[in-house]
């Protein structure tokens, strides 16, 4: 716990760095997010993608400018391996349009989950993750737009991410070498590792976002089930010391998926989550 | 993929190599196991304490000695990390305990799940977990039983091991610097791990015992859904491939944990079992 001393706790006068995922109050629309997480003092929000749906994008662009909130980054592009060629092109194709939307909220960053097909070697899904990356990278570039590789915890190696230690997302970055493409860490997907103390140091200013929310004992579902800050065991303030250490002062990104949370009122939940990320981030 | 060259596939010819854990068929006594196991061809069979409860200890050596059967491993002992001095005492006793069970049904290792405590920090109980084993190395040795460090998929990092690569595993038994104490690699746990084919390798004849199932996509229950082999994404023959480069040749070990299958007919579920080790493995 030694970095601990390094970490200044939050408090809520600290909101400003608090950003919220527009999937963590997921039953709100956009413009319900926004103005509730502003009004609550909120500094920044991630739109996920199906939060633009049905509306036209310089409308979603439009309230979110209006908001007053940073838009932190978009969630998220990835998902490029395929077993045909059609399905990889399609796959760029839609990671293109991801970057564009991006830009147009203006969002500086597209966080990127890069995807697995059950019984694909891994190591060929990581091959074609890295040619995905590579191909998108300059169109990023040329958009203002950054790309974060988000390891995903093991237990999405099948069908969700081949990316799955910060030590890998950090190989493929340095691999790739653009300044468009750095890492995405997510506590709840890495706090398991053992490297990871020397692995968010590696990574530097390649590191490009911070996601925090907690893991419940017992986890009751895979997907859905995440915990509010302090619920479990993550050491949340340890993590994000390592993570200051590399220079890193940007939001600190609440992204919850969880069933009971999403079946509660979220104008009482957003209370709960502000609260938990004052009290234990 | 290179490595499957060196893998014959097995057939129902090799199922002296087979063996199965009493937990995959946790309906079953032990008696009723054993017995369905030998009249199926199957070499050996693994032990979980569970199935020895409610019987003399010595009644159950003489029917697994009957039985023809080869005992593999007792499982499990581990979980050594407690809060209080008492509680870390008493899991020393329990693995002494479960290191003289195995002697007295003569099978040569006690596979360890290390354990893990919800808040303590990892690198604690990596700690306790070190020395736990160090003080029960000798009363193995003693016993001639092996002590298996089994990591465990990082979904269980929060209460059931700390020990979540084989890296870790390897890098622990090295220090231990004991002739009792190697490595289990159970598919499951390790599969998704970009270092698996090096681990393996340093592991060498500290690799005691392999451990074989699948991971189902989705996987609905974070504990009990593991899938037969062939059913998943795991694979299976190149990992087995990578063991045997070891020099390892022995038993193939069936564990299984699902709520699914134990809801079968068992004996209907033992064909399966037999049928999947014989085509996928």
């Amino acid at each position: 716990m030694r970095m601990e001393a390094f970490v200044k706790p939050f408090t809520r006068d600290d909101l400003g760095r608090c950003c919220i995922h527009t999937m963590t109050t997921k039953p709100w629309g956009l413009a319900e997010a926004a103005r509730a997480y502003a009004a609550a003092g909120i500094g920044g929000i991630t739109v996920w993608r199906e939060h633009l749906e049905g509306a036209p994008l310089a409308a979603s662009a439009g309230l979110l400018r209006d908001s007053g909130l940073r838009v932190v980054s978009l969630c998220r592009g990835g998902f490029f391996p395929g077993t045909t060629r059609a399905a990889r092109t399609a796959a760029l194709d839609d990671n293109r349009t991801a970057i564009d939307e991006a830009a147009a909220i203006g969002a500086p960053l597209v966080v990127l989950v890069c995807g697995a097909v059950p019984g694909m070697p891994l190591a060929e899904a990581r091959k074609q993750i890295t040619e995905g990356i590579a191909a998108v990278a300059d169109h990023a570039a040329q958009a203002g737009v950054r790309l974060g590789i988000e390891p995903l915890h093991p237990m999405y190696a099948d069908a969700r991410s081949a990316v799955n230690t910060l030590g890998q997302a950090n190989g493929m970055a340095e691999a790739l070498g653009s300044p468009a493409v750095g890492v995405t860490v997510d506590v709840y997907h890495v706090w398991w590792d053992p490297d990871l103390e020397a692995e968010i140091r590696r990574a530097g200013e390649k590191l490009l976002s911070f996601h925090v929310c907690d893991w419940r004992t017992p986890t009751r579902d895979l997907l859905n089930d995440r915990g509010l800050m302090g619920e479990g065991c993550i050491p949340l303030r340890q993590i994000r010391g390592w993570v200051e250490q590399t220079g890193f002062d940007g939001p600190v990104e609440v992204e919850i998926f969880s069933d009971a949370y999403w079946g509660m009122d979220q104008a009482a939940y957003l209370e709960r989550v502000v609260d938990a990320w004052a009290a234990h981030c």
